[in-house]
C-alpha cells in the first residue's frame, strides 16, 4: 500500500490470472490513515473495476503503549482491545471523506464484525449527527453538509465478519447493526484456546442461536459471501 | 488523583460530611494507568472503608491523534470511539494486577456499559485465557497464575451504566455480559441531538425492550443503584 500503483498491478494479476476473489488490506499504512488521497486508487480499482471485496484487518503493535508513561502495551491490550478499536477508527475517515458517495459499489468487510461500531451504534448515530460541535477547532462543522446521508448510514454499508469469539449475544448486536445481508461467516480459526476447533464450532453455534430465519442463516453462512466474491 | 492522600481526605469529607454517595475518577491520571501502586489507597478506602461506588469516566483528548502523521484526532473519533475504548483499556490493568482479589468489595461503575467489553466478551474470554502467548516479550505468562479466577470473571465484577445512545440491541449485549444485577440506569442527558430529552426517553425505552422481567427492570432502574450507594 505504500506503493499504490504497484499494489494495483499486483491485485490485477492476482485476480485476473490467479483466481483471487478479493484483496486484504490493513487498517493503516505505515501508521497513516486510509483516507490519504494516494490510496484512493486502490479502493476505486476494487469497487469500480474488479467489483470484488476488500477484507480489512486491524494492525496495532505491542510497542504502541496504552499509557504515556509505559513503553509498550501491557496484558496484550494492544491486540485484544486495540485491534477492534483500530478497525472502527479506520472506518471513520472513510465515512467522513465520502468513500461511499464516491464509490457506492465498494464492498469492504470489517474484521470482528465492525470492531466497536455495533455496540456503539446508538452512540455513534447520535453524537456524529452533531459532528462539528465538539471538534478540536470547530473546523469540521461542514463535514456533514458534504455527505449525502447521515454518518451512521454509511457505517452500515460496510460488511462485518462474524469473528466475535463465539458470543451469540455480540453476534446478535452485530446483526442488528449491519443487517443479515451484510454479515459473513468467519472463525479466526487457530487462535482459540483449542487451537482452532473452538472458534469454528462456537461461531457456528452462535449463528444458530440468535433467532435468525433459515434463509438469513444461509445468507450469513454462504450466500452473502458468494454474492460478494462474484464479480459482476 | 495526582495527590492520593489529599484525594482520600477530600472524599472522606465529601462522603462523611456532605452526603456524597460515592466518587468519580477518570480512566487515567495525567496519562498514567490506574494500577500504578500510589493510587491503590484510593480504591482501598472506597472498597473497604466507605463501601461506596466509584464511577469511572473516560478521558481522552482531541489532541491525541489517531494516526502517526496527524496532529490531532479527526472527526471527533477521540470522543465517539476513543472514550469507550479508554474505559475498557483502564479496566484491564485493574483486572490483571488483581484489584478484585485484593478488594473483593470494590464497586466500580464503568461508563458506556463497560466500553467495549460486552461486545468483545467472547474475544476477551478466549484470548485472555491464553495471556502470555502473545505478549511483546513473553514476560506476562505468569499473570494468569497470579489470579484466582479467569480474567473474564473479573471483568464481569465491574458494573456498567446504561449509556449506549438508546440502543436496545447494545443494552441487551451489555446485560448479557454484566448480568441484571450489575447494570445501572444512566442517560448522558444533555449530549443527545435534542439537548437532553432524547437520551433519557430512549434509554428508558431500550430498557423496556430487551426482554427483562419486571423485577430485573426494577433492579436496573433503581434497586441496583440503591444497593450500590448504601454504605454497609
Amino acid at each position: 500500500m505504500n506503493n499504490p500503483q504497484a499494489t494495483i498491478q499486483e491485485m490485477d494479476h492476482a485476480i485476473n490470472n490467479m483466481g483471487a476473489a478479493g484483496v486484504q488490506i490493513l487498517t493503516s499504512v505505515d501508521g497513516r490513515a486510509l483516507d490519504n488521497p494516494e490510496y484512493f486508487a486502490v479502493f476505486e480499482r476494487m469497487a469500480n473495476h474488479h467489483k470484488m471485496p476488500i477484507w480489512m484487518h486491524p494492525i496495532r503493535l505491542a510497542k504502541k503503549s496504552d499509557y504515556a508513561d509505559e513503553e509498550k502495551s501491557k496484558f496484550e491490550v494492544w491486540q485484544v482491545l486495540g485491534w477492534p478499536f483500530e478497525t472502527s477508527v479506520a472506518m471513520s475517515p472513510m465515512v467522513f471523506t465520502g468513500f461511499f458517495d464516491r464509490l457506492p459499489e465498494l464492498k469492504l468487510i470489517t474484521h470482528h464484525c465492525g470492531g466497536r461500531l455495533p455496540y456503539f451504534g446508538g452512540r455513534a448515530e447520535t453524537l456524529w449527527a452533531q459532528l462539528g460541535s465538539r471538534s478540536a477547532d470547530g473546523n469540521e462543522a461542514n463535514v456533514l453538509k458534504s455527505l449525502q446521508k447521515a454518518p451512521i448510514d454509511y457505517f452500515k454499508m460496510f460488511y462485518g465478519d462474524m469473528v466475535l469469539g463465539g458470543s451469540a449475544s455480540a453476534l446478535r448486536c452485530g446483526l442488528d447493526f449491519f443487517g443479515p445481508d451484510h454479515v459473513v461467516f468467519a472463525s479466526d480459526c487457530l487462535f482459540d484456546p483449542e487451537g482452532g476447533e473452538m472458534y469454528i464450532r462456537e461461531g457456528i453455534n452462535s449463528l444458530f442461536n440468535v433467532g435468525l430465519t433459515p434463509q438469513d442463516i444461509h445468507k450469513a453462512c454462504c450466500a452473502n459471501a458468494q454474492k460478494l466474491m462474484q464479480s459482476k
